[in-house]
């Protein structure tokens, strides 16, 4: 769905307390943009924590970009004690995507990409094996191979974290590598991977061989932001399939990348358009 | 989950421009009231039509009751051209469910009832079949036998409308005559069907006959409000279940009533909700 | 679907090795009766284990309870090794329920027995709580209230077990109190729990606080024949349904119940309906 | 899941009576073949029609290819008046595929067939416009460009129908031209088409319109074999998505485009892996 590009979007944490749409809303339509999506949450009745997502046109769109943000800052959101962030669709999203072997979830990314349902600019590719440089080279995407090893994890991590500079979000598309907790850390909430399996079930390693073992009737896929706990970052969304008995690891595999790559696309996209609010270990996803 | 007593609601469509959502919510604030749940949506970027819903709580409801509607609708309401409908969760809406010999939907709406998940009051069950009177009694709820024949159509409608006075929704839960277009009129958008197939396939009678006649691998049911033309009024909730070769008429009926039953709660579920807006032969469902 | 009551069905596991099908298919057309539904799995293409469902019609059902048991046993069954079991459709199942206070399960259950699309006897229901007995009652069902303390856990699962000798399967529908191995071992494959959660995610109490701690966007309910292993025994039956930041733990247990109830029901039917073999900790389930 | 070259497959289609499984298996079997999966059905409990699957493996591959069908046809077909169908994995079905501009499904099948999830080798696609030829060529695969206009049909059906030779199986993956009775006809049970709606609603032209215009709350696509009539072929296999108010007609061309991937992918792999018999205007597919 083409977004204009005059959109903006506005994304607010805040304590619960009357008046806050009326605030808000007042602001805006002072200041001559049109809410065109609203959607709020608040976490209980009285005394929750307040979220907030709205998406308005901006037709004076250097003007906005200008005043906008800094006269909200200044005023209701001083008011309020707000936690917020100001976005524009026209300030498109810079992505790079880490991976290792398996190429449905990039492939996936950049198809979607290359046909303008993901609305970001993909800048580059960088995997631990050199093994899908040619997919990645053909959407005329540029691809680093920065090769892994534990004797080289620190530099590795640190030409890998000098790539991706310039960046507003780093997506794991089945990056095979633990990533540090230094590392992490410089990407707060900026990084999303794709866990094979429906966590919290299945956590670590080899989940379809896990999930055979214990002969469940559904697998699933995990999209989530990488914190500094393995597999326990905020949940953006999940899905899962079907299987019976007959399904031997390998097609488990199979059924579940389709799952995987459906679930990845869904997240990076909820993200890139602003969807997405992390509350403590857990996600607000407006949509 | 528990709604608060001191709940209300409003419901608006009118004219899309800018400013709408800041007057409301300052009109609501500026009467002390907190608002919980609010949703909109608008049909076009431009010149649409724009629908909104606001959840809110009223803590002097008597006051709220006497007051609130009657200045908005003299303010905001007037000055954007609203339709609107303002409505109290204290104010426990009154059911009627129209059945003719399978229980299954009944029942579910009997059951989800009995045990507070259906915000209402069932107040009578009317059958043209004496079938389901135990069934029915055993929940505490008034049963009527309203036979209908060829010949009486006319009489027991106008029966039916009289058991019907004083009732706020009427739920069709398989109930097999056809009603006339002077029924229908005079309870718009307050009659709910469940339709047994994914409408618009398989219209009419038979849906499961023609299912599986026709081969389809998944069977649905619909849940639409209904109006004078048969099978096509505005649909509010649709599912389906998938089937195979392996399936006769007879276990697509069973499927298909697990179906059925889903549905058919879902939708009057959103209806005591406040949750829909007709519009033209379409809903929007905030949910 | 109505099953004729000259139907058999015959379940087979053993060592995988040619030959198996010619043999069985072979010995059942000698005995002029007439196959109606044949599935089979094997493990793995070769050394595996075989495992085998027949479905069919005994136009003489008091001959051949009396001879193809003991045939078969003694013939083809003693050559391949097989572990096997032959039960016919007209010896219907006893089936007791064990519930404490939630009464979705029990009454899905009732509901479809009541109905005939549950192919047993429902002889009975035992709960640690009086609370449901009316609700039992009205089914014309026998109801038994067996109070369960700290103190008198022994003597309390005596009485159980004494009240349900006879029966040929006993449905766990949210009874919420731990069996002790030693009743459990009275019972193997015998005893089919629901647990509210997609296992195994959520192991033990309150899975649905779990899931809304967690932020999953799924929840989930599992169907297993109950080990001593607490929520550990082979997975017969899961589904999922989807939830958002919206839904709170009642909600959750709402929507949750709504699975339970359907995944339990087509656990029983199937356990009714012979399609279920248990090999080590996993199911087969042929439908 | 990779399958081994020595698999057979053999289909049968027959008036069902008893022994069929019998004289089937015992053939095998004595044939030194080993059933490693075997699936029937039959449309009612007597006189219907019967239907068999049996995947085995044949040691001797040559010698089964030259004596196994021509035997079984001379004994057990002719004595239960088969139809019947007997292929090798080791012959690898040619597949063409005709596409007009949208290109989500040609990729998706390009994609699985390139990674050996599609068992089959993808020949040549032919489009009646030029716009996808560098996707193609990037997989290695032929590109025809065949032009049709209202004038040039008959020639172009021509030109296609002589690029096709050869082919096992022809995809329609979003080919919007009508093929005539008459191309049609040549290739029985051969094609294949995604339609982009859940059929029988929504036949002919612009669905997604048609969905948008009805106001549904489930959008789906259809795969099916092409008959000379129009949208009518027998159903392969059918998937819906959930859909808002908030829907567009682009954004249900969106989810609609992954729901068809992936059903036209399904039903593609079912084709290839000889899992089903069309029966009447009907499919019986063994999965």
């Amino acid at each position: 769905m083409s977004i204009p590009n005059t959109t903006a979007r506005l994304l607010i944490t805040c304590p619960d307390k009357p008046g806050i749409v009326s605030a808000v809303s007042s602001f805006l339509y002072n200041h001559g943009v049109n809410i065109t999506d609203l959607d709020q949450h608040s976490t209980q009745a009285e005394d929750g924590t307040y979220f907030m997502r709205l998406e308005f046109q901006t037709p004076h769109l250097e003007h906005s970009r200008r005043v906008l943000g800094k006269e909200f800052g200044e005023t209701v959101a001083t008011h309020y004690n707000m936690d917020w962030r100001l976005s524009f669709a026209a300030d498109v999203k810079k992505v790079a995507i880490l991976v290792s072997r398996f190429d449905h979830a990039l492939l996936e990314l950049l198809w979607r990409w290359s046909r303008c349902t993901l609305p970001c600019q993909i800048t580059s590719v960088i995997s631990n094996h050199p093994d899908l440089e040619n997919d990645v080279k053909s959407f005329g995407v540029q691809f680093h191979h920065v090769p892994v090893t534990k004797d080289n994890k620190v530099e590795a991590e640190a030409r890998i974290n000098e790539l991706l500079q310039g960046n507003d979000l780093v997506v794991l598309a089945r990056y095979m590598q633990v990533l540090s907790s230094d590392f992490v850390a410089k990407w707060p909430h900026k990084i999303i991977n794709i866990h094979h399996s429906f966590l919290p079930a299945f956590v670590g390693a080899n989940p379809y061989q896990q999930a055979h073992d214990k002969g469940v009737k559904l697998i699933g896929a995990t999209a989530h932001y990488v914190t500094a706990d393995l597999d326990q970052g905020p949940i953006i969304e999940q899905d899962v399939d079907r299987v019976t008995h007959r399904d031997e690891v390998d097609s488990l595999r199979d059924m579940g990348q389709d799952v995987e790559r459906n679930v990845l696309a869904r997240a990076v996209k909820w993200h890139l358009e602003e969807r997405i609010i992390v509350h403590g270990n857990k996600t607000i996803v407006f949509n």
